[in-house]
């Protein structure tokens, strides 16, 4: 059930006068929930609930944090289908989807509880004092991760469970110790609502300070921008388009104080297609990409949206059954008319550049808000000298790049912007003619994958989920995996502290029992 | 020896017009050697080359690279006493500090070269492949940190050799596999160009390419913003100013691609001092301060600038004690005439405040550029309402802001921007009643000291060089300790990638035997 209000901590409030309903893409109907945006006054209460918060939150124990991030993942599930219909109801994607995305999000918050447990990932570090040394006596120095402060979450459009209320963002802050404000989607303003009502309720259950958590309505920019210039608010994430992302960057980074935003953005995820894999493979791989293109109807940030080949007959080969492969996809719902317009738009200014060919452009008749898949070619030479062919179309499209030589093919590498990922399809024992070709793309992505598909971000520490500019404002964090808490701690040292002051963490007897890295050395023992 | 010339990589340079000469604060004349100012033109060969040998230096092994450090640190030993001299004739620092300094800057290069030979820096994970999860297979996934591109380095006006040419950035970015252009400080640009010599030759008897390390005359503002705004510039190390910081931060996050910038600083390092420990060991304490606050003639980043104590008669003999100790100490020649003439000036600033008594100036004749130490002391409601009082006085100077209890104190420190370090005097038993105030410091610091002097940074893994905004632009980082790398890379994450072409750090077999975190587990194990 929802209410249409804001959270601000564990009260529920709506002050201002400003409403804004979701909608059904499927049905393409407004649903009835009216949202009330909020106000100055209650983002001012957001953010000094959460500083209030943080004093106490910040201190809590490992084991109570993941005791209140599996709290979380409960309430959630007890939510049952309930909230599965009204995140279908507002993203018009299918059932199988929205539950698949609730795993992810219950496994993303229990990964942070059992990091949580497992401790090693405070860096405990430790020096321990040699007063006898000379000229200067050596002090007892012991370093650890503290959080930064209250986080500010913005919800993604494309994943409303993962990257949203409860995704990685927010667990992985909760985690850090920070107390979290979710900026909510507009989009899916109703499964923000129930989801915050989970985490709130598995605050209180948990005993975790109210203010830890607060959701603001918001159908515009307004309350983001506000949120982000807050002196209270000490870091952000966003997931979102590069015009959006920057924006916020822009803000955080002329703040008298700055404060780091890390903004997963745009990647259009090229993959390069080399001659043997081509000539062996290009069937099989054209079904595959098919698949990878159009799934969720291209709505994922690890869309292939650019491949990359060398002129052959296998390559013309490749291009045909990939167009023959993706029309017989059956068109899909996109996740709000803006979406669709957007993409219609994007894919039509691309059409419209010189040296194009449209080989797939599904043409039958779609139901509303549903998206035609299309596949686009163009030369070398052409794409190297336009830019805007670089440019990301969000949705099912994807454009092969016919380059003359291997030459071309790493001129055009060397010309991309930074992406969220870069893929080889090759045969092993071709790798070796491309080292540079490789490299290159290296260079330009935050994982490189071999023989196999950019979309599917596996949840687990191995992970980099980011990369170089514009896929991401810094390329050395991820959004996803266990490391992303890295993004909202600080290290911190006590020299010469007392023994019995210290964190657990860094106390001699080691009552965590961590692996702690002492006198340069990995430990578990005591001091 | 000297030559006033550029090193853009391993050639010299002069190209430009425009010269500048150092100084000799000791014996207030300049120096002889001409400097010439690196062009545009030379600027950009410097990106360039480097950026040609980030190619193949970004895939230098840990051994071969610790093998480059180490023949830094060799030749920088080999230019013995020539190299003490002119550093002494540029700073008029003592030649036991020059020595001193010179050991702290080999201990840093060795340091990372122990970090490299050892691997676990790396953070090499792994999570293998169980291609028979349902519904979906699970990929092989790799990660280790990549470096991250050419680093510019700005050299740091106290520290000539351990914070510049080839101090703890320069020392951390070759460790990284960045390849380093510096822009030399002009006070000490025949030091400067010396050591980059010596790190020229190093690379030359390493075989490291050419353009991993260009040095660059610079006697203006303008050389810095032309490598910071450089798209082949990547990221960016600087210790000084919080103007100069906050400047190079502005132009590299107004960039088209941002990056990183790791400014080290302001800080004026707060000392609270609590009753007891002022009753008990005050006049002992005050010779230790009055140590501290003149140690290197006040240029320290950690000098203690402010020390926050509650009003008492302990308190005023503290007061008493610090500033008949501080006008025993012998007056020391500051680092330039415009360092001295800035100290001078910002002192006269703060005397010349509201509600500020003066309790040490010192007043007899001094030579030329010797700082005379002052001791100031101020009520905690005057500072509260005088920000002009928060600023850090670069030099031979302290403030002790005397509060009505323990509430104001803890408000001022709250009132406080961050800081590198904050330091608690106490005995043990008085600090169960100052939990709130310690928690406050913490709050506002990067590194926390109980009964000792913040000056004094140990080169260890534990220790933390930075702190909240404006003591460095990123608190998630810190300037000195093998950590430091950390600024330098980046998360790459490899997926499904042959064995045979991983690097070795994630291959199957371990090769280098490193610790690796491989399913969720520490393990030198191979796979």
């Amino acid at each position: 059930m929802t209410t249409g209000e804001n959270h601000i901590g564990n009260q529920r409030s709506s002050k201002g006068n400003k409403t804004y309903t979701t909608h059904n893409p499927k049905l393409n109907i407004e649903n009835e929930q009216f949202f009330t945006e909020a106000t100055s006054e209650e983002i001012n209460q957001a953010v000094d609930l959460a500083s209030e918060a943080f004093k106490t939150f910040s201190k809590k124990s490992g084991q109570e944090k993941a005791t209140f991030l599996r709290a979380i993942a409960d309430e959630i599930l007890a939510m049952g289908d309930e909230l599965i219909a009204i995140y279908q109801s507002e993203t018009g994607l299918p059932e199988g989807r929205a539950k698949g995305e609730r795993g992810r999000t219950i496994g993303q918050l229990t990964s942070f509880a059992a990091m949580l447990e497992e401790g090693s990932w405070l860096d405990a570090t430790i020096d321990t004092a040699d007063l006898d040394r000379a000229p200067i006596p050596k002090q007892d120095i012991r370093k650890m991760m503290v959080p930064l402060g209250p986080v500010v979450v913005f919800g993604a459009s494309n994943f409303p469970f993962a990257y949203s209320t409860a995704g990685g963002d927010t667990a992985s802050a909760l985690a850090a110790g920070c107390p979290v404000i979710c900026k909510s989607h507009p989009m899916h303003a109703g499964t923000s609502e129930m989801v915050s009502e989970a985490i709130i309720r598995a605050a209180q259950k948990t005993n975790m300070p109210n203010g830890v958590f607060s959701n603001l309505n918001s159908s515009g920019i307004e309350v983001g921008i506000e949120l982000v210039t807050h002196p209270g608010v000490k870091a952000v994430g966003f997931t979102g388009s590069i015009k959006g992302g920057r924006a916020l960057y822009d803000i955080a980074a002329q703040r008298e104080e700055p404060i780091p935003v890390f903004a997963e953005m745009g990647s259009v995820n090229p993959v390069v297609l080399l001659p043997n894999a081509a000539e062996y493979r290009g069937e099989a791989l054209a079904k595959t990409y098919a698949g990878s293109i159009t799934l969720g109807t291209g709505q994922f940030c690890t869309k292939p949206g650019l491949i990359l080949g060398i002129k052959s007959e296998s390559l013309t080969q490749f291009i045909d059954s990939l167009s023959s492969e993706i029309v017989k996809v059956e068109p899909s719902c996109m996740l709000h008319p803006h979406i669709i317009g957007n993409y219609e738009k994007n894919k039509q200014i691309a059409l419209e550049q010189d040296g194009l060919t449209v080989h797939a452009d599904y043409q039958n008749e779609v139901a509303a808000n549903h998206a035609r898949q299309a596949i686009v070619t163009v030369e070398g030479e052409t794409f190297l000298n336009n830019t805007t062919l670089h440019q990301e179309v969000f949705g099912p499209f994807s454009m092969v790049v016919v380059c003359n030589d291997a030459t071309e093919l790493e001129n055009v590498i060397n010309h991309l912007e930074g992406q969220l990922t870069g893929t080889i399809l090759g045969e092993n024992e071709e790798l070796q003619n491309y080292t540079t070709v490789v490299d290159a793309l290296q260079n330009r992505v935050g994982r490189i994958i071999f023989n196999g598909v950019p979309t599917g971000v596996e949840v687990c520490p191995a992970m980099l989920h980011g990369g170089p500019y514009p896929s991401s404002t810094d390329s050395r964090f991820t959004a996803v995996g266990i490391h992303a808490v890295n993004r909202w701690v600080r290290p911190f040292s006590y020299q010469s502290w007392p023994n019995e002051l210290l964190p657990n963490e860094l106390k001699d007897e080691n009552p965590l029992g961590i692996t702690r890295f002492v006198n340069g050395q990995n430990s578990k023992d005591k001091i």
